[in-house]
């Protein structure tokens, strides 16, 4: 019975894979990845490449994903599970582990570069944020999550939050977050095709703003700390 | 002037770098470093190494730091600023940057892999917890944090909270966290040296629990998601 490594492929960007992400790519038998794996990380894998992505929320496909480690990991040495950002925020990595142990299958974690941090903005800042928050847009099987335990954290980050930023951020407003609070949604973060788009919270509620997925979305202080000047802004070189 | 690098060390397996924080590290002719960050990382760089850590909360230290950087800057190439875990989360990461903008010297920020994800636990998980929350239980120059935004989230990370565990539990009860609630010390984690310690919330509160930092403390259901049979948790390795 194989091994199986959950693996972090990070935000995009393939400099941003651990040493234990590239080296485990480089010798694995075969790799299965999922959709938000960048192209220009794959192509470092020279092994067999299986594609077990699924679209938000599309949650049938996971009994599938298990089935088909399951069938790899018994015919494989070893298997790596590649996932993009780190495997155990918001991927389901968790399910993944659980089922394989309960299969006999030894599995190990190699944490990656979270989507999260692909901004290079700081989540937390001196006198700005002293913790932040993480919340998918998204629950598993599709259904909207409640924003009420996260309404007031300084800083809020939202993955997979595009397609229903207008519902979150009216619903953010009712939980009493400012509408004048500064929002940053990051596109494709860590990639040549990164875009950024900055947007007040009561912009975003009254679907002023245009943002394709993937993207991040920051809210809070922190998304103008480095705003202050023009020209220094375009010194800082961010993660690529 | 030199470009300045902000380069996250992750959390302490040197598997664990970055390509590019290791490409860096390998051609730096100087890295200032932080107290927290591994030695078998820094074993890898062969250019000068500069200390510059500090104690938890001791503010003062941090504009000696910015001049060191602004100097550093100014004598060679490009100088590595290397932080433990990634350096814009509870790394000052964002002070330094903006320091450095302001005086011209240009910044790249390089991700790392935050201290945060070193249990190899899932923060988030189906039915468990649908996002995840991380504050730091001491505030710049060494104030207490103010709880209350992070009370009900469903995944609580306290980083640098060893030393006022009991102060922050019995703060976390006093706003209506559960008692019962499941938690995890892991000490050192993903170093030879790593110690996890499980306790519920109202033993951290009694002051039962002994546990020494560095260690993260996470909070919430997650963490026994992987505890159900003994034999199958020791086939799990994490990160290392």
């Amino acid at each position: 019975m194989g091994r199986v490594y959950l693996v972090g492929a990070g935000p995009g960007d393939p400099e941003l894979l651990t040493l234990k992400a590239y080296r485990l790519l480089k010798e694995a038998p075969v790799v299965l990845y999922d959709r938000l794996v960048d192209e220009r990380v794959l192509a470092l894998a020279p092994g067999e490449k299986v594609y077990v992505g699924k679209e938000e929320g599309e949650s049938e496909k996971q009994e599938e994903i298990h089935r088909l480690l399951l069938r790899h990991a018994r015919a494989h040495p070893f298997v790596v599970r590649l996932k993009g950002g780190d495997p155990m925020v918001f991927g389901r990595g968790g399910e993944e582990v659980l089922f394989l142990l309960r299969h006999g299958v030894p599995v190990e974690v190699v944490p990656g570069v979270t989507s999260l941090l692909a901004s290079g903005l700081p989540l937390t800042h001196r006198g700005l944020a002293h913790g932040f928050a993480a919340v998918s847009g998204v629950l598993e099987g599709g259904g909207y999550p409640d924003l009420r335990p996260f309404a007031r954290v300084p800083t809020l980050v939202v993955l997979m939050g595009v397609g229903r930023r207008v519902w979150i951020a009216k619903e953010l407003l009712r939980l009493g977050r400012n509408p004048r609070e500064p929002t940053l949604f990051v596109e494709r973060a860590s990639t040549p095709k990164e875009r950024r788009v900055h947007a007040r919270l009561e912009e975003v509620a009254e679907g002023k703003v245009e943002v394709r997925p993937p993207a991040l979305w920051i809210l809070g202080e922190v998304v103008r700390v480095f705003a202050e000047k023009e020209a220094p802004v375009d010194a800082l070189a961010l993660g690529g």
